[in-house]
């Protein structure tokens, strides 16, 4: 396994597979990797000949007020689970070395940054996709991996590859949870031991939604409420968002009679959570 | 010569060269090719072994008032040209083969697009900077060629691919001018005879500048003043900007000790003219 941080190398190292027709696969991470990050990893490896992991904590994703300097940097444990699981080339690029000069190009998908997310974290969507333009632009993959657990991002970042033409293909796998349901995420080591267990109140209000919908449910409104009033019996759980959408437009949808995304955010405590799961009502 | 309207085909025709690693030049235009953009064809002829030129009319580039409608479309006389200079794939894509959807995704050069067309123009270089990011994503050609007759639009896809590590080296090649000085444009054919001729009053102007700083003029008010008085002869002659700026800024100059560019945008008739010269004024 090669680790660099600098944007040529990692350039010089691609040159001989792609131009062998080596399949190439990456793996955009802020780093912290935890199992979630693992089964990408792992799916990476399976479809791809060169796997590369990016670990960068990017600013500018993060609002002013938001955890990028306390976010965990476990840089020598993320070394060692990517030589674990196979990883060819670990691009761990600094700050500066990704933003040289003041950056003055952004890329910026409008519409479907604007709900659930975007309400909360305005400049968001735009650092993250800016830095998978750059990302993608430096290692040149065939196939990147997003998970389902930040299912915003994976369609903003499908929409863009689209909307750009950009030359590759967007994977994005299934959520990573705990036993007890809860999606694997690295703000999870912010909570308490109480809290952690506070937590699954999520998944099993996303259940609960699910439920209803393969029961009949055809109104997106009582099925909010009733995923709402299950996180809610956490008293120290406070919603952000509980939404139904449409998995593309991330639009609210009017009635259940399709695929849906029941998608949550809430704080508790120090973390910020999100959560979804994709029902297709249809099949109930 | 090969010619094609789809993006799936250009990209197959692409595949070969790039794995034999050839260099791939790509001219991007709107058509109406006239000597300036032969200029830009040879150049590409001479430095690369594959040269794509695109003829695509970038609905997004234009505003709501603009000739975007009666823009000339010359296609046959378009294709003779590339023909006859030695061009190996012509890329005419429709606007729905490139926009085949509401487009959500923008990529947006802040800062430098917004002093001189910038002002007159809004959403012009977001329309520029998108479609260019969309063929460069297309076609993937090592190399892309501009004119500097578009000198704010050669900084800002400079900068847009500085900012985004987009793997390509942009090439900007000199104005093409008339013998009697007029730089070369498809839009100086909406100029009726009389118009032509009152048209050289722009870079006659121009030259006066750079004369003034080569005799040592320090103050750019005043040389901003004598370009725009010069122009001013012509009473047709409606100037939007007389402006000396940083090169690379594109902000206006305090003090004439180095390199400077003065732009000139001036509406005549029918006609939108822009003009520049780069002057380097620590030469004088």
């Amino acid at each position: 396994m090669r680790v660099t941080g600098t944007i040529e190398e990692v350039r010089q190292w691609m040159a001989p597979p792609r131009a062998a027709g080596q399949r190439i696969g990456l793996v955009p991470t802020m780093g912290a990797l935890h199992v979630g990050h693992v089964s990408l990893i792992e799916e990476a490896v399976k479809r791809c000949e060169v796997v590369v992991v990016s670990l960068f904590v990017n600013p500018t994703q993060f609002g002013p007020e938001e955890d990028f300097n306390k976010y965990p940097r476990p840089f020598e444990e993320d070394l060692a689970i990517c030589q674990r699981h196979g990883v060819d080339v670990v691009f761990t690029p600094s700050p500066s070395e990704m933003y040289p000069r003041e950056n003055l190009t952004w890329v910026n998908v409008t519409g479907i940054t604007e709900p659930l997310c975007g309400r909360s974290r305005p400049g968001h969507f735009r650092g993250v996709t800016t830095v998978c333009t750059k990302l993608f632009n430096i290692v040149g993959p065939d196939v990147a991996f997003f998970g389902q657990k930040d299912a915003q991002q994976a369609t903003v970042i499908r929409r863009m590859v689209a909307d750009l033409n950009m030359p590759l293909e967007i994977v994005v796998c299934p959520t990573f949870r705990q036993g007890d349901g809860l999606a694997v995420s690295s703000r999870n080591q912010y909570l308490s031991a109480q809290q952690r267990k506070d937590a699954t109140a999520i998944y099993k209000a996303l259940q609960e939604g699910r439920r209803m919908i393969e029961a009949g449910a055809v109104d997106p409104i009582l099925v909010c409420e009733r995923v709402e009033a299950v996180i809610r019996r956490v008293p120290a759980m406070q919603i952000e968002y509980v939404s139904l959408v449409d998995p593309e437009t991330l639009q609210p949808v009017q009635r259940l009679d399709g695929a849906v995304l029941i998608a949550v955010a809430a704080r508790l405590g120090p973390a910020r959570l999100i959560d979804n799961i994709l029902v297709d009502s249809r099949s109930s």
